[in-house]
């Protein structure tokens, strides 16, 4: 009960509890009974045990997630791609001008970027959802204006977002994650554009897991070595600044969002991050699975399982991308990524390609035929 | 003209070339102005350079092995499963019992398989070639019989084939290839079923690149460590008493298929390795892309460059399987594999993961918009 007295000065109450309160306590963790039933279905398949890898535990996970086995096929999938600005663009951590997000947000809108393309590969739908954005969007099909501020205060200076925002980011996201599977999504991937949003990552990262800048702080969409460092000495001042040098975050006693979670997530994070957060609690409530793509996403997951550990039984982890920051964020969350092929774009790209690999390994539960079924011998034990 | 002359004892002629030979003939390498303008196209589309990984590399190797740029959508996929059993079975290499091979034909054939689920969530077709299985199949749709054999002799303790017998699997593995194209393949993926096959593809790995048996020899289906140290010791003898301790193969000055690659691959290949090896090439021959499954596909494919090295511009390696020979074979062809789970079952199934990947790096070209053609600002230089 501390933990909704802390909170309702950030946000309205609704029937007693916020949106984003209500929304953690409706995340359960993994059925045990539809794991082990998952197990020993594995196992009866006709192949030699073990012999889909990682796709057998995706399988298993995410028969657990939705406590019932086989799990529903993961399909179609919605990609939802959060759109936002960061103060910290003026610290000059990349080459690209802050007017690539809303030029971006128009390409996405077009059809024309690969995170499209990839949709269509996959039948994705793509929603584009302006949580923070510095210009003012018109209305259009596929957009959604969620818009909580324009851009964050700059992170190297003090907190990028009141707690407020970062409330009222996280329920935008929830939103979204409502609105799609009221749509007939079935699965759910992240996507994300903001130019200097690696920085932000970088930054929850280290608040977050206790590293160093040095060793999660990458090259984002390609910066120089000059740049590198200067993007590396941002991050270690938004954390002194902000008082987050020695790790943060985590859900308290009564299982409510803690406040120090909330606190580091708007003193380092960014808008689209902070809505990531809450589009990965949406999903898990709703007992949907969520493929989190790049460092974008793994960085907002750590902030949306320091509010729900539970949550993380509900993720897949899509990719690993090129940014160092993201194998740190996939360890602490214990989640191994299923592509590992370089990728460090963004948008969603990475969850895309995973989604077909995911319905194949939940496709294999439905569909394939055990050895007494199908007449196989099994191996000599 | 030397290999010809050497060639025709082994088969019929057909307008002075042998079917193999035509099919060899018919392969081109990348073509380098294709590949140029691929790579300028990747570095004009919305995204940081190189921001695709690895994915940007497939799309122009495509447009390399197409001629064209950008490449045809590798969609519709084919796969073929090419069955045939194995004499070596007798040496106790694994713990399945040989009649699984037809056991498992007639699980592909009723849809049970891991490879039809996974093959129904690409969209992939599945043709079923009975090259050497031990039992003689009745006709069935999706199945192809092709049998040159009941099975392979054993390669422990001479030729496992008669080089008349791979030329006729090769051969059958050609028409395979055509015959999905004619269909309407425009990629063809790689697929095989026969127990005791890894035995046969470490042997021909050991033969085609020089490595220890013990190097690249392992587990197969999961064998046990008194199993494996016996297969070992079989991959040894079989080098040893087919006198290709020293490897072997490889195409001669006159570009024709090398006898000594045909002697190598009779002697301690699979008739299912023989016609993958046909397969590849037949599908290169047609301009068709091939993803190659694992370690069986892996060391059919040395066969087939070893027969006509361009054939290598074809191919993508779909995945890596946990079974230690299969990286050797693809450092050898120089092929990243696209997908690592620890997959080890065969059957086609990391081909077919990969080929959603592979349609989404090619779709990139087709439909991803440029800076310019977007209005999105690049990045300052």
């Amino acid at each position: 009960m501390g933990g909704m007295t802390l909170l309702n000065p950030f946000h309205g109450t609704l029937g007693g509890m916020t949106i984003l309160e209500q929304t953690v306590a409706a995340i359960r963790p993994a059925d045990p009974a539809a794991l082990a039933e998952a197990r020993a279905h594995q196992d009866r398949l006709t192949k030699p045990r073990g012999a889909l890898g990682v796709l057998e535990e995706v399988a298993v996970r995410l028969a657990g997630a939705a406590a019932v086995n086989p799990p529903p096929l993961p399909a179609p999938a919605a990609l939802a791609i959060f759109a936002a600005d960061h103060g910290v663009h003026a610290q000059g951590v990349t080459p690209w001008p802050q007017e690539v997000t809303v030029q971006m947000v128009g390409n996405f809108l077009a059809g024309g970027a690969v995170a499209n393309a990839f949709a269509a590969q996959t039948g994705a739908s793509v929603t584009v959802v302006d949580v923070g954005v510095a210009a003012d969007l018109a209305p259009a099909p596929g957009l959604t204006i969620s818009k909580v501020a324009h851009g964050t205060a700059d992170l190297s200076l003090g907190p990028a977002m009141t707690v407020a925002q970062a409330v009222a980011a996280l329920e935008a996201g929830i939103a979204v994650a409502r609105d799609l599977v009221d749509r007939g999504a079935r699965c759910l991937i992240t996507g994300d554009m903001g130019i200097a949003n690696t920085t932000a990552s970088a930054a929850l990262i280290c608040a977050f897991t206790g590293h160093d800048a040095e060793a999660v702080t990458g090259r984002g969409t390609g910066v120089d070595d000059e740049t590198l460092a200067r993007k590396i000495e941002v991050v270690r001042r938004a954390l002194r600044v902000n008082r987050l040098d020695a790790g943060a975050g985590g859900a308290d006693a009564s299982g409510l969002p803690s406040p120090d979670a909330l606190k580091t997530l708007a003193a380092v994070g960014g808008l689209e991050h902070a809505a990531l957060a809450g589009f990965v609690l949406g999903g898990a409530a709703l007992g949907v699975p969520v493929i989190l793509d790049g460092v974008i996403a793994g960085s907002a997951a750590l902030a949306a399982a320091a509010l729900a550990p539970d949550v993380v039984d509900h993720c897949v982890a899509g990719h690993r991308s090129a940014e160092p920051g993201h194998a740190v964020a996939l360890d602490h969350l214990g989640l191994r990524p299923l592509v590992e092929l370089e990728l460090r774009l963004g948008e969603g790209t990475g969850g895309l390609l995973a989604h077909p690999l995911v319905c194949a390994a939940v496709r294999v539960m439905h569909e394939v035929a055990t050895f007494d079924s199908a007449g196989v011998t099994d191996k000599e034990a």
